[in-house]
Protein backbone atom coordinates (compact mmCIF):
# COMPACT_ATOMS: atom_id res chain seq x y z
CA UNK A 1 0.00 0.00 0.00
CA UNK A 2 1.38 3.18 -0.58
CA UNK A 3 1.46 5.93 1.46
CA UNK A 4 -0.26 9.33 1.18
CA UNK A 5 3.25 10.88 1.78
CA UNK A 6 4.74 8.12 -1.34
CA UNK A 7 2.20 10.14 -3.46
CA UNK A 8 3.32 13.31 -2.17
CA UNK A 9 0.17 14.53 -0.58
CA UNK A 10 0.20 14.10 3.30
CA UNK A 11 -1.11 16.62 5.52
CA UNK A 12 0.80 19.55 6.79
CA UNK A 13 -1.69 21.32 8.49
CA UNK A 14 -3.11 19.95 11.92
CA UNK A 15 -4.97 21.77 14.29
CA UNK A 16 -5.98 20.37 18.85
CA UNK A 17 -9.27 21.31 19.86
CA UNK A 18 -8.44 22.61 23.76
CA UNK A 19 -11.07 22.95 26.33
CA UNK A 20 -10.97 23.56 30.03
CA UNK A 21 -10.61 20.43 31.57
CA UNK A 22 -9.05 18.60 28.77
CA UNK A 23 -6.69 15.43 29.79
CA UNK A 24 -2.91 16.08 29.33
CA UNK A 25 -2.43 12.73 28.00
CA UNK A 26 -5.00 12.67 25.55
CA UNK A 27 -3.00 15.91 23.82
CA UNK A 28 0.66 15.18 24.85
CA UNK A 29 0.57 11.53 23.65
CA UNK A 30 -0.14 12.26 20.47
CA UNK A 31 1.41 15.58 20.14
CA UNK A 32 4.54 14.35 21.16
CA UNK A 33 4.38 11.84 18.27
CA UNK A 34 3.58 14.73 15.80
CA UNK A 35 6.32 16.79 17.69
CA UNK A 36 8.54 14.31 16.00
CA UNK A 37 7.23 13.40 12.68
CA UNK A 38 7.90 17.79 12.77
CA UNK A 39 11.46 17.19 12.50
CA UNK A 40 11.34 15.50 9.38
CA UNK A 41 9.07 17.65 7.27
CA UNK A 42 7.49 20.91 7.40
CA UNK A 43 4.81 20.88 9.43
CA UNK A 44 2.43 23.59 10.98
CA UNK A 45 -0.01 23.43 14.42
CA UNK A 46 -2.97 25.27 15.35
CA UNK A 47 -3.67 25.14 19.17
CA UNK A 48 -7.55 26.31 19.17
CA UNK A 49 -9.67 27.10 21.70
CA UNK A 50 -12.79 29.40 23.01
CA UNK A 51 -10.32 32.28 24.01
CA UNK A 52 -6.34 32.91 23.77
CA UNK A 53 -5.96 32.38 27.49
CA UNK A 54 -4.24 29.60 28.76
CA UNK A 55 -6.29 26.41 29.22
CA UNK A 56 -5.91 24.42 32.14
CA UNK A 57 -6.66 20.25 32.56
CA UNK A 58 -8.02 21.11 35.54
CA UNK A 59 -11.84 21.71 35.73
CA UNK A 60 -13.57 23.00 37.69
CA UNK A 61 -10.11 24.26 38.83
CA UNK A 62 -8.76 22.13 41.59
CA UNK A 63 -5.41 23.59 42.43
CA UNK A 64 -3.31 20.81 40.33
CA UNK A 65 -3.32 20.74 36.50
CA UNK A 66 -1.41 22.13 33.92
CA UNK A 67 -2.16 25.08 31.31
CA UNK A 68 -1.24 25.41 27.67
CA UNK A 69 -1.40 28.41 25.36
CA UNK A 70 -3.51 28.21 22.67
CA UNK A 71 -2.57 29.87 19.05
CA UNK A 72 -5.94 30.77 18.14
CA UNK A 73 -9.74 31.19 18.66
CA UNK A 74 -12.25 29.16 16.92
CA UNK A 75 -13.24 31.96 15.57
CA UNK A 76 -9.72 33.08 14.02
CA UNK A 77 -8.69 29.56 13.34
CA UNK A 78 -6.90 28.95 9.66
CA UNK A 79 -9.30 27.97 7.61
CA UNK A 80 -6.62 25.14 5.92
CA UNK A 81 -6.37 22.77 9.23
CA UNK A 82 -6.38 19.27 7.44
CA UNK A 83 -5.93 17.42 10.94
CA UNK A 84 -7.86 17.62 13.43
CA UNK A 85 -7.26 16.48 17.35
CA UNK A 86 -10.17 16.23 20.07
CA UNK A 87 -8.88 15.64 23.41
CA UNK A 88 -10.87 13.68 26.23
CA UNK A 89 -11.01 14.56 29.56
CA UNK A 90 -13.28 15.48 32.78
CA UNK A 91 -14.61 18.87 30.81
CA UNK A 92 -16.47 17.00 28.10
CA UNK A 93 -19.03 16.27 30.92
CA UNK A 94 -19.95 19.84 31.07
CA UNK A 95 -22.05 21.22 27.74
CA UNK A 96 -21.87 24.44 28.45
CA UNK A 97 -17.95 23.91 28.36
CA UNK A 98 -17.19 22.44 25.50
CA UNK A 99 -20.20 23.99 23.66
CA UNK A 100 -17.95 26.17 21.57
CA UNK A 101 -15.60 23.12 20.66
CA UNK A 102 -18.48 21.69 19.42
CA UNK A 103 -19.78 24.19 17.48
CA UNK A 104 -15.90 24.76 15.86
CA UNK A 105 -15.96 20.54 15.33
CA UNK A 106 -19.34 20.98 13.04
CA UNK A 107 -18.32 23.82 11.50
CA UNK A 108 -15.05 22.31 9.95
CA UNK A 109 -15.76 18.79 10.04
CA UNK A 110 -16.78 18.70 6.26
CA UNK A 111 -13.87 20.09 5.15
CA UNK A 112 -11.22 18.27 7.56
CA UNK A 113 -8.74 15.37 5.87
CA UNK A 114 -8.75 13.54 9.32
CA UNK A 115 -10.41 13.84 12.43
CA UNK A 116 -8.81 11.90 14.89
CA UNK A 117 -9.93 11.76 18.77
CA UNK A 118 -8.70 10.36 21.89
CA UNK A 119 -11.21 9.52 25.03
CA UNK A 120 -14.11 10.81 25.43
CA UNK A 121 -12.87 13.54 22.67
CA UNK A 122 -15.46 11.07 20.89
CA UNK A 123 -18.40 12.13 23.04
CA UNK A 124 -17.89 15.50 22.49
CA UNK A 125 -17.75 15.47 18.09
CA UNK A 126 -20.19 12.83 18.07
CA UNK A 127 -22.76 15.10 20.35
CA UNK A 128 -22.61 17.60 17.22
CA UNK A 129 -24.16 14.70 14.95
CA UNK A 130 -20.90 14.14 12.67
CA UNK A 131 -20.63 11.05 13.52
CA UNK A 132 -24.21 9.60 13.18
CA UNK A 133 -23.95 6.10 11.34
CA UNK A 134 -20.30 5.77 11.87
CA UNK A 135 -18.17 3.20 13.79
CA UNK A 136 -16.29 5.05 16.91
CA UNK A 137 -14.86 4.08 20.02
CA UNK A 138 -14.04 5.73 23.64
CA UNK A 139 -13.06 5.21 26.99
CA UNK A 140 -14.20 1.76 28.61
CA UNK A 141 -14.77 3.30 32.19
CA UNK A 142 -16.89 6.03 30.98
CA UNK A 143 -18.51 4.33 28.01
CA UNK A 144 -22.14 4.04 29.09
CA UNK A 145 -22.20 7.52 29.25
CA UNK A 146 -20.47 8.48 25.98
CA UNK A 147 -23.04 6.05 24.58
CA UNK A 148 -25.89 7.76 25.53
CA UNK A 149 -24.60 11.41 24.73
CA UNK A 150 -24.95 10.15 20.52
CA UNK A 151 -27.31 7.12 19.96
CA UNK A 152 -26.98 7.21 16.43
CA UNK A 153 -23.04 6.13 16.39
CA UNK A 154 -22.29 2.59 16.32
CA UNK A 155 -20.25 2.22 18.89
CA UNK A 156 -17.50 -0.13 19.17
CA UNK A 157 -17.03 -1.60 22.67
CA UNK A 158 -14.02 -3.65 21.97
CA UNK A 159 -11.77 -1.41 20.15
CA UNK A 160 -7.66 -0.41 20.93
CA UNK A 161 -9.17 2.17 18.26
CA UNK A 162 -11.11 2.49 15.27
CA UNK A 163 -11.53 4.08 12.22
CA UNK A 164 -13.91 4.92 9.68
CA UNK A 165 -13.69 6.90 6.83
CA UNK A 166 -11.84 9.77 7.71
CA UNK A 167 -11.92 9.08 11.40
CA UNK A 168 -9.90 7.63 13.75
CA UNK A 169 -11.29 7.28 17.15
CA UNK A 170 -9.31 6.15 20.11
CA UNK A 171 -10.24 4.60 23.63
CA UNK A 172 -9.41 5.72 26.72
CA UNK A 173 -5.77 8.43 27.32
CA UNK A 174 -2.84 6.31 26.33
CA UNK A 175 -4.63 4.58 23.46
CA UNK A 176 -4.71 8.20 21.73
CA UNK A 177 -0.54 7.27 21.71
CA UNK A 178 -1.14 3.90 19.72
CA UNK A 179 -3.83 5.08 17.21
CA UNK A 180 -1.62 7.96 16.46
CA UNK A 181 1.26 5.89 15.86
CA UNK A 182 -1.35 3.61 13.33
CA UNK A 183 -2.68 7.06 11.71
CA UNK A 184 1.61 7.96 11.44
CA UNK A 185 2.18 4.53 9.59
CA UNK A 186 -0.98 4.76 7.37
CA UNK A 187 -0.29 8.05 5.77
CA UNK A 188 3.45 9.15 5.96
CA UNK A 189 4.92 5.83 6.34
CA UNK A 190 5.66 3.02 8.49
CA UNK A 191 9.39 4.08 8.27
CA UNK A 192 8.20 7.44 10.17
CA UNK A 193 6.13 5.74 12.85
CA UNK A 194 9.02 3.25 13.51
CA UNK A 195 12.13 5.77 13.73
CA UNK A 196 9.24 8.16 16.14
CA UNK A 197 8.61 4.88 18.03
CA UNK A 198 12.49 4.15 18.34
CA UNK A 199 13.38 7.60 19.65
CA UNK A 200 10.74 7.52 21.77
CA UNK A 201 11.40 4.06 23.23
CA UNK A 202 7.57 2.91 22.80
CA UNK A 203 6.32 -0.39 22.23
CA UNK A 204 3.52 0.29 20.23
CA UNK A 205 0.56 -1.87 20.16
CA UNK A 206 -0.63 -2.75 16.34
CA UNK A 207 -3.32 -4.28 16.65
CA UNK A 208 -6.54 -2.14 16.78
CA UNK A 209 -8.81 -4.87 17.92
CA UNK A 210 -6.73 -5.68 21.11
CA UNK A 211 -8.19 -4.22 23.99
CA UNK A 212 -8.04 -5.38 27.31
CA UNK A 213 -9.84 -3.10 28.68
CA UNK A 214 -13.32 -4.00 27.16
CA UNK A 215 -15.82 -4.43 29.59
CA UNK A 216 -18.85 -5.69 27.37
CA UNK A 217 -18.98 -8.98 28.22
CA UNK A 218 -20.93 -9.67 24.82
CA UNK A 219 -17.22 -8.89 23.24
CA UNK A 220 -15.78 -11.21 25.16
CA UNK A 221 -13.38 -9.19 27.06
CA UNK A 222 -13.39 -9.46 30.34
CA UNK B 1 6.16 -3.61 51.97
CA UNK B 2 3.82 -0.64 53.73
CA UNK B 3 4.49 2.27 51.23
CA UNK B 4 4.81 5.27 52.60
CA UNK B 5 0.94 6.05 51.88
CA UNK B 6 0.30 3.52 54.32
CA UNK B 7 2.67 4.80 57.18
CA UNK B 8 1.00 8.41 56.47
CA UNK B 9 4.16 10.47 54.89
CA UNK B 10 3.69 9.98 51.38
CA UNK B 11 5.09 13.65 50.21
CA UNK B 12 1.96 16.02 48.65
CA UNK B 13 3.97 18.44 47.30
CA UNK B 14 5.36 18.10 43.38
CA UNK B 15 7.75 20.31 41.24
CA UNK B 16 8.13 20.32 37.06
CA UNK B 17 11.21 22.06 36.05
CA UNK B 18 10.22 23.72 32.50
CA UNK B 19 13.38 24.23 30.04
CA UNK B 20 12.80 25.71 26.33
CA UNK B 21 12.63 22.51 23.48
CA UNK B 22 11.81 20.06 26.60
CA UNK B 23 10.23 16.70 25.55
CA UNK B 24 6.27 17.35 25.70
CA UNK B 25 5.76 13.52 27.02
CA UNK B 26 8.60 13.58 29.39
CA UNK B 27 6.41 15.55 31.30
CA UNK B 28 2.89 15.04 30.17
CA UNK B 29 3.14 11.25 30.44
CA UNK B 30 4.44 11.73 34.31
CA UNK B 31 2.07 14.11 34.91
CA UNK B 32 -0.82 13.36 33.91
CA UNK B 33 -0.67 9.91 35.94
CA UNK B 34 -0.30 12.73 38.90
CA UNK B 35 -3.26 14.82 37.64
CA UNK B 36 -5.02 11.28 38.45
CA UNK B 37 -3.16 11.09 41.56
CA UNK B 38 -4.26 14.27 42.97
CA UNK B 39 -8.06 12.77 42.68
CA UNK B 40 -7.54 10.53 45.42
CA UNK B 41 -5.99 12.93 47.63
CA UNK B 42 -4.78 16.35 47.82
CA UNK B 43 -1.53 17.34 46.02
CA UNK B 44 0.08 20.32 45.06
CA UNK B 45 2.29 21.57 41.45
CA UNK B 46 4.78 23.81 40.75
CA UNK B 47 5.40 24.48 37.43
CA UNK B 48 8.90 25.86 37.76
CA UNK B 49 10.98 27.67 34.90
CA UNK B 50 13.24 30.66 34.33
CA UNK B 51 10.92 33.27 34.20
CA UNK B 52 6.92 33.27 33.78
CA UNK B 53 6.35 33.29 30.71
CA UNK B 54 5.09 30.36 28.36
CA UNK B 55 7.70 27.94 27.54
CA UNK B 56 8.02 26.09 24.21
CA UNK B 57 8.74 22.51 23.71
CA UNK B 58 10.31 23.97 20.32
CA UNK B 59 13.95 24.87 20.86
CA UNK B 60 15.24 26.41 18.42
CA UNK B 61 12.15 27.56 17.61
CA UNK B 62 10.86 25.78 14.84
CA UNK B 63 6.78 27.03 14.52
CA UNK B 64 5.87 23.39 15.60
CA UNK B 65 5.55 23.35 19.24
CA UNK B 66 3.68 23.64 22.92
CA UNK B 67 3.85 26.07 24.80
CA UNK B 68 2.95 25.39 29.04
CA UNK B 69 2.41 28.11 31.44
CA UNK B 70 4.87 28.19 34.97
CA UNK B 71 3.52 28.66 37.94
CA UNK B 72 6.79 30.24 39.76
CA UNK B 73 9.99 30.90 38.68
CA UNK B 74 13.01 29.43 39.72
CA UNK B 75 13.88 31.96 42.32
CA UNK B 76 10.55 32.15 43.60
CA UNK B 77 9.68 28.50 44.39
CA UNK B 78 8.12 26.97 46.93
CA UNK B 79 10.41 25.82 49.29
CA UNK B 80 9.06 22.59 49.90
CA UNK B 81 8.58 20.76 47.18
CA UNK B 82 8.84 17.09 47.95
CA UNK B 83 8.98 15.42 44.20
CA UNK B 84 11.08 16.74 41.18
CA UNK B 85 10.05 15.96 37.88
CA UNK B 86 12.88 17.11 35.44
CA UNK B 87 12.11 16.39 31.68
CA UNK B 88 14.95 16.28 29.06
CA UNK B 89 14.59 17.20 25.13
CA UNK B 90 16.00 18.47 22.52
CA UNK B 91 16.62 21.69 24.97
CA UNK B 92 19.03 19.77 27.09
CA UNK B 93 21.98 20.20 24.59
CA UNK B 94 22.05 24.03 25.36
CA UNK B 95 24.23 24.69 28.00
CA UNK B 96 22.91 28.19 28.23
CA UNK B 97 19.39 26.99 27.94
CA UNK B 98 19.39 25.04 30.75
CA UNK B 99 21.93 26.56 33.18
CA UNK B 100 19.07 27.99 35.27
CA UNK B 101 17.40 24.48 35.68
CA UNK B 102 20.57 23.27 36.51
CA UNK B 103 21.15 25.92 39.09
CA UNK B 104 17.75 25.11 40.50
CA UNK B 105 18.13 21.31 40.68
CA UNK B 106 21.55 21.63 42.31
CA UNK B 107 20.31 23.97 44.84
CA UNK B 108 17.08 22.37 46.15
CA UNK B 109 18.56 18.70 45.70
CA UNK B 110 19.55 18.04 49.30
CA UNK B 111 16.29 19.20 50.33
CA UNK B 112 13.95 16.58 47.63
CA UNK B 113 12.27 13.78 49.30
CA UNK B 114 12.66 12.18 45.61
CA UNK B 115 14.19 13.49 42.14
CA UNK B 116 12.58 12.03 38.97
CA UNK B 117 13.89 12.57 35.39
CA UNK B 118 12.88 11.57 32.39
CA UNK B 119 15.21 10.87 28.96
CA UNK B 120 18.07 13.69 28.98
CA UNK B 121 16.85 15.20 31.74
CA UNK B 122 19.00 13.02 33.78
CA UNK B 123 21.96 14.59 31.52
CA UNK B 124 20.74 18.11 33.25
CA UNK B 125 20.76 16.73 36.60
CA UNK B 126 24.04 14.56 36.33
CA UNK B 127 25.52 17.79 35.04
CA UNK B 128 25.45 19.49 38.15
CA UNK B 129 27.50 16.72 39.75
CA UNK B 130 24.46 15.59 42.35
CA UNK B 131 24.64 12.03 40.80
CA UNK B 132 28.39 11.17 41.11
CA UNK B 133 28.21 7.89 42.41
CA UNK B 134 24.88 7.04 41.69
CA UNK B 135 23.24 4.70 39.32
CA UNK B 136 21.55 6.44 37.18
CA UNK B 137 19.95 5.62 33.01
CA UNK B 138 18.62 8.25 29.65
CA UNK B 139 17.40 8.09 27.19
CA UNK B 140 19.29 4.98 24.98
CA UNK B 141 19.34 7.65 21.48
CA UNK B 142 21.64 9.75 22.88
CA UNK B 143 23.54 7.40 25.61
CA UNK B 144 26.83 8.14 24.47
CA UNK B 145 26.05 11.99 24.92
CA UNK B 146 24.97 11.80 28.15
CA UNK B 147 28.04 9.25 29.59
CA UNK B 148 30.00 12.48 28.44
CA UNK B 149 27.92 15.14 29.96
CA UNK B 150 29.08 13.41 33.92
CA UNK B 151 31.56 10.29 33.50
CA UNK B 152 31.38 9.64 37.50
CA UNK B 153 27.56 8.72 36.90
CA UNK B 154 27.58 5.16 37.07
CA UNK B 155 25.44 5.15 34.29
CA UNK B 156 22.71 1.52 33.47
CA UNK B 157 22.73 0.85 29.65
CA UNK B 158 20.13 -1.56 29.69
CA UNK B 159 17.43 -0.17 32.08
CA UNK B 160 13.34 1.13 31.36
CA UNK B 161 14.63 3.00 34.65
CA UNK B 162 17.07 2.85 37.54
CA UNK B 163 16.51 3.72 41.57
CA UNK B 164 19.26 4.59 43.31
CA UNK B 165 18.24 6.01 46.94
CA UNK B 166 15.87 8.26 46.40
CA UNK B 167 16.81 9.14 42.52
CA UNK B 168 14.63 7.70 39.94
CA UNK B 169 15.99 7.96 36.48
CA UNK B 170 13.53 6.62 33.60
CA UNK B 171 15.01 5.86 29.87
CA UNK B 172 14.21 7.92 26.77
CA UNK B 173 10.31 9.76 26.85
CA UNK B 174 7.73 7.12 27.41
CA UNK B 175 9.46 5.25 29.57
CA UNK B 176 8.93 8.28 31.71
CA UNK B 177 5.38 6.61 32.11
CA UNK B 178 6.32 3.16 33.19
CA UNK B 179 8.72 4.81 36.11
CA UNK B 180 5.97 7.03 37.47
CA UNK B 181 3.68 4.31 37.98
CA UNK B 182 6.39 2.38 39.88
CA UNK B 183 6.85 5.21 41.55
CA UNK B 184 3.32 5.42 42.64
CA UNK B 185 3.09 2.34 43.53
CA UNK B 186 6.14 2.36 45.68
CA UNK B 187 5.63 5.53 47.27
CA UNK B 188 1.07 5.55 47.49
CA UNK B 189 0.31 2.19 46.95
CA UNK B 190 0.24 -0.51 43.93
CA UNK B 191 -3.99 0.04 44.42
CA UNK B 192 -3.84 3.86 43.07
CA UNK B 193 -1.02 2.35 40.17
CA UNK B 194 -3.53 0.27 39.05
CA UNK B 195 -6.19 2.46 39.44
CA UNK B 196 -5.03 4.99 37.61
CA UNK B 197 -3.41 2.66 34.73
CA UNK B 198 -7.03 1.09 34.52
CA UNK B 199 -8.72 4.55 34.17
CA UNK B 200 -5.80 5.60 31.80
CA UNK B 201 -6.09 2.23 29.40
CA UNK B 202 -2.13 1.55 29.81
CA UNK B 203 -0.49 -1.57 30.18
CA UNK B 204 2.19 -1.23 32.42
CA UNK B 205 5.90 -2.29 32.04
CA UNK B 206 6.62 -3.23 35.56
CA UNK B 207 9.94 -4.52 35.17
CA UNK B 208 12.78 -2.02 35.18
CA UNK B 209 15.27 -4.26 33.35
CA UNK B 210 13.53 -4.83 30.33
CA UNK B 211 14.63 -2.85 27.82
CA UNK B 212 14.61 -3.49 24.63
CA UNK B 213 15.82 0.04 23.51
CA UNK B 214 19.32 -0.54 25.54
CA UNK B 215 22.12 -0.39 22.43
CA UNK B 216 25.27 -1.68 24.97
CA UNK B 217 26.03 -5.30 23.13
CA UNK B 218 27.57 -6.22 26.27
CA UNK B 219 24.15 -6.11 28.12
CA UNK B 220 23.59 -8.70 26.01
CA UNK B 221 20.57 -6.86 24.32
CA UNK B 222 20.08 -5.71 20.54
Amino acid sequence: MSTEHETGGAPTKFGVVLFEGFQSLDVFGPLDIFNFLSKTRPLQLSILAKELKPVSTSFPSAGFGQSVVPTHTFQDAPHHIEVLLVPGGGGTRDDENIAPAMEYVKRVFPNLRYLLTVCTGSALVAKTGVLDGRRATSNKNSFEWVKKQAPNVNWVSKARWVTDGNVWTSSGVSAGIDMTFAFVSAIYGESDAEWIAARSEYRRQTDPDDDPFAKDPEAGSS
